[in-house]
């Protein structure tokens, strides 16, 4: 043993495992757990509405007929049956795919590790709407990519600051790689990318040789039947597309999908491969037989409703109840709201606070990869009911009061330096 | 559009994906699907024995009454009550451990991906026994680690080679970072390392401040009611270990776990989560129920039977019926016998007319990360019926003893000239 160090396997890891930090997502997954929070956090799907009854007796009819495949290893790429039924579900989306173009993988996490693994090499720079999604940020920092956020407002990512950060990157001789966007009811700005702005940014990428990785696992949940086009659905050539069943069906079978040009798709197979065999073969088999035998369109329709509900919930309460000078996103689809507190908040400060008033969101800072968003936070309806969502921004709007309070009598300077840690203390995890 | 290439993406990849190579498991898999073809290729447990019935019957209890759980997200780190499962599993072969440093990963296989992700950077040194699994290889080899074998022989890894490897690598100023070690019933070798070696490998590697990596998917599979001490018994600081439920009760649940000293436990959740957000949920609790309600001891010893005569099987068609000069090692569990032909063979080349021959088996050279294993091979017995087996051999041997024929006559220097490509064709994939 060498002894001194407390852990001695410190001087044996890959370089890569200095940037890999504990997510802000598990430390809300414990705080979510909390009855007693309303948790407005964590972007759980409320599963209340699935058939479980019914699925329970599909289910076992499956195993008891088809156990010893379900049971078995099975194919690097995911079931044909599944892929094929993946392609009708994005044809929702104006996508036309061949299902030999689509890989399975255990959650569009997965996903987008593997894409991640075969295109970034250390220092590498990787294009994201500011802000972007937490989970994405830590694999692309788990591969060592260095993120450059680009400016994003109500109709999503702006084409010219697009142009402007791809030119200074040249100009500063960094290799760019990809541009990660989340067009659809995005996680964490609750905004959409319009339909001009699609091809327009397809256009810029095609022009700047960089791939364009567009992440949809909300597509299909939108508020006001509209199904917006995907950016794939107008080029096969450039775009490696993500898609989820976490939303639409659940998330606790971990089944996703990356469809991409064909000589990518063959990369992503291997990397699966090296990655876990095979994606689990049950699962596959489960969610295949959902989409043949139920009305998953209706199911998805249950959710929307759902969460439209909630949306509404939340939107009327940050009306009433925040102070003025707060801002945020108005959803038409999805799960968050993107809060915008004002000048001088910290809400990586005030976390400890929250959820000592029993409510907790995720800081601003999570979704951004050089720090920016202090002032910010991401809310989610998704979860909790209208009654609890109501309840939960009254207690965050009691917290920012109080803050408010705070600020005004010792000024914000003094509220920063009395305001504790940067990010969530144990208390909070 | 760049246009001129085949895949406009090529510029893009990263260093790592020219290293990713299709996998031999693969092409295996899909022979092994074909009715006519013996497969003693692939590594696909027997699972008839299930008790698939019984299961169906409480997985829809699970899903009714906890589908809510089942179906939603988790912890990185899984669920408690299987993680403390799996400290009992382990116990049966000496280890204590803490559930709280156990990591449950999708497959083994990923708990193997995401160790090399924590401690290896391209160019890092992982020892490995010759020849050693070929999953792991193609792992390794896709986070660019060199794999240098070190001489194995019936007793598994040799300690006094395993010096000679340190001393050669530390001469070249070559950095090691691991030893990876398969210690009972070998993939591929059937070995199983002596209980004498194995305190003074784990010494060895103590000494020259290597991590020990002890991947264990068979050890509950020996055929004379043993069960090997695990390395990880003696020595908890510097083992990382690696577990499965893949063999002892169903692989396509993919849900495999690594127990890890706890700081290295740290990065491995870390890594999970950047991975996947969380094993499935759905799957964890199906195992854990199974572990819980069944009599799963009685399971793993039905295997053993069905495997112990598959052996016997195998190891009598080879005696009979397999030509002067070649030679094969005996395993006392597991699902592998590792053949070596005589001088002048070459497995690889000789797989396209074998398969013609209606038998499938792996080439040993996959087995290597440097090109031997030319005249070796790896038989499964795991998974066809003992008289498909014998069937199997049987056209083997008759393939082998044309190969002869073609040698006597011509010299072997020519029977390579004319024995075509050194991969599988598309005819066998």
């Amino acid at each position: 043993m060498t002894g001194n160090s407390l852990d001695h396997h410190l001087q044996r890891y890959a370089q890569r495992t200095s940037s890999m930090k504990a997510s802000a997502i598990r430390a809300l997954f414990s705080v979510a757990n909390r009855p007693e929070v309303v948790s407005l956090a964590g972007g759980m799907p409320f599963l209340q509405s699935l058939p479980l009854e019914a699925l329970a007796a599909d289910t076992a009819a499956m195993i008891a007929e088809q156990g010893l495949v379900a049971f078995q290893y099975g194919s690097g790429q995911g079931i044909l049956e599944l892929r094929e039924q993946i392609c009708e579900v994005m044809a929702l989306e104006g996508i036309r795919a061949h299902p030999d173009d689509v890989v399975v993988t255990v959650g569009s996490q997965m996903a987008l590790d593997l894409t991640t693994r075969i295109f970034i090499d250390p220092g590498d720079v990787i294009l994201a709407e500011a802000p972007s999604y937490v989970g994405a940020l830590t694999t692309f920092a788990s591969y060592q990519a260095d993120v450059v956020h680009v400016a994003s407002d109500e109709n999503g990512l702006v084409p010219s600051a697009l142009v402007v950060a791809i030119e200074a990157c040249r100009a500063a001789k960094r290799r760019i790689k990809m541009l990660y966007v989340i067009p659809n009811y995005h996680n964490p700005a609750g905004t959409t990318l319009s339909a001009e702005r699609r091809p327009i940014i397809a256009q810029i990428c095609r022009d700047a040789d960089i791939t364009l990785l567009e992440d949809n696992p909300y597509g299909l949940l939108g508020f006001d039947d509209t199904v917006h086009r995907a950016i794939r659905a107008d080029d096969a050539d450039n775009v490696v597309y993500l898609g989820s069943f976490s939303k639409t069906f659940a998330p606790g079978l971990r089944v996703g999908w990356v469809l991409a040009p064909h000589a990518v798709r063959e990369k992503l197979v291997m990397a699966n491969e090296s990655a876990t065999l095979n994606p689990p073969v049950f699962n596959q088999m489960l969610i295949s037989m959902y989409l043949a035998k139920y009305d998953w369109q209706s199911q998805i329709k249950a959710y929307q409703v759902t969460y439209a509900e909630r949306r509404d919930a939340m939107l009327g309460a940050l009306e009433t109840m925040m102070p003025a000078g707060t801002t945020w996103t108005v959803p038409t689809g999805g799960f968050y709201v993107w809060v915008t507190l004002p000048e001088g908040f910290d809400t990586a400060a005030m976390l400890p606070r929250a959820v000592s008033a029993r409510v907790a969101y995720v800081p601003g800072t999570a979704f951004y990869a050089d720090g920016f968003g202090s002032r910010q936070m991401r809310l989610s309806y998704c979860f909790p009911t209208a009654d609890r969502i109501v309840e939960g921004v009254r207690r965050l709007a009691g917290v920012v009061n109080g803050e408010l309070e705070v600020m005004k009598t010792f000024g914000s300077h003094a509220y920063r330096a009395v305001s504790g840690p940067q990010s969530p203390s144990p208390d909070t995890a």
